[in-house]
This record gives structure tokens, C-alpha cells and sequence, in this order.
């Protein structure tokens, strides 16, 4: 399995897989933004927010930087190259899908007329 | 939350999330193949493979056919476009992270002279 073996890659994908988890990496492209202030943009409790939070940081994707008592949370894209590298080479596979369907669409516009 | 809960895409991530399954995907991405042909490259068991396809299936990547009684597995990469699309727009700032390192280690080199 070699080269797919990658922990690294394990993680950002499981980080991804859940929409709050999603909306949380689009709030913080926006800006940073501290946990309290985060909680309350989503409609479960802090506790949960907290735990999404931790998951997305062992990921690499957020970053906590402490000033006295505040928690800034950051948005680091940086371990997302890699996945979308990893799905980048089955862009070929898609791309053929379309290209054939476009075809066909295009025969069946052809015989209508 | 809305444009970020989307529930196929909850499955593709997570169905990316394992090195196995990964690599199953690779496999298949080569040519299509049967359950037991697939669970022969990998040193787990046979329910476990079987376990790991149907989640594939269930996120839309694999697509299995019945011909008598031999069930062919094939790569349907189609709903990696999604993915794909959803992380391309943080292109924008792991590509700016890189370009300030690149500015960064630039300035460096000059001062060394």
C-alpha cells in the first residue's frame, strides 16, 4: 500500500467529513476568530464545537494561538495540498465520464433533427 | 451551515479517510476487478475488505455489477469532482502560504551574499 499509507492524509480527509467541521474551515477563512465567538455561529453546544475544533487541529487545519486568556483559532490550509493532490489524479477518470456523456448528448442532438 | 451540509459529501470524505480504502481506489483505477481478486492485495481479511467496498459504494466511488456469479468492482470517480471543487477554494491560501515562504527564503539567499 506504500504511498497511501499516510496518516497525515487519514486525517485531513475523517476532518473533512462533516459539515460542521466544513463550515467551520469556511468561517475561519474569513478570519480568525476565538472558540466563544465560533460556538455561536452553530446550533449545538460549545462542547461539541470544542470537540470538532480539536479534531480539525490534529489535522493540521486550525491553529490555536493563546494572547492571556483568549484562544485565536486560525485557518492552515497547508495540509490540504496534499489531499487535493491525491484526488487530483483521478481527475483523468472524471474528466472521461464527461467527455464520453458529452459525446453522447451530442450523437442524440445530432439524430433528433 | 447550508452549501456546506452535503451529505455525499460527508461520504467521500470519510471513504478517502482510510489508507485502505484508498488504496482500493487506486486499484480499481487501473482496471476493475472482483471481491476476492481485490481482497488477495491487501493483508486483511476478506470481511474486511468487503466492509471497506461497501463504504465506497455507499459514497458513490465503486459501482459493483452482477454477471452470474462473479460481482465485478469497478471506480466511479465522478463524486471526487465535488471534493475536489470543495478544497479548491483554499487553493488560494495554502498557494499564498507558499509564495510568502518562497518571498521569505528569496530574501534570505540575498543577505547571505
Amino acid at each position: 500500500m506504500g504511498e497511501y499509507s499516510s496518516a497525515r492524509l487519514d486525517g485531513v480527509f475523517n476532518a473533512l467529513g462533516d459539515p460542521t467541521r466544513r463550515a467551520i474551515l469556511a468561517r475561519l477563512s474569513d478570519r480568525q476568530a476565538r472558540v466563544t465567538e465560533l460556538a455561536g455561529d452553530f446550533p449545538i453546544s460549545l462542547n461539541s464545537v470544542s470537540k470538532h475544533i480539536r479534531m480539525l487541529e490534529r489535522a493540521g487545519l486550525v491553529r490555536r494561538s493563546i494572547q492571556g486568556r483568549e484562544h485565536l483559532l486560525s485557518l492552515n490550509a497547508a495540509p490540504l495540498a496534499e489531499a487535493q493532490a491525491w484526488i487530483d489524479r483521478y481527475r483523468v477518470f472524471w474528466e472521461d465520464r464527461l467527455a464520453k456523456l458529452d459525446i453522447y448528448v451530442t450523437s442524440r442532438k445530432g439524430k433528433r433533427k
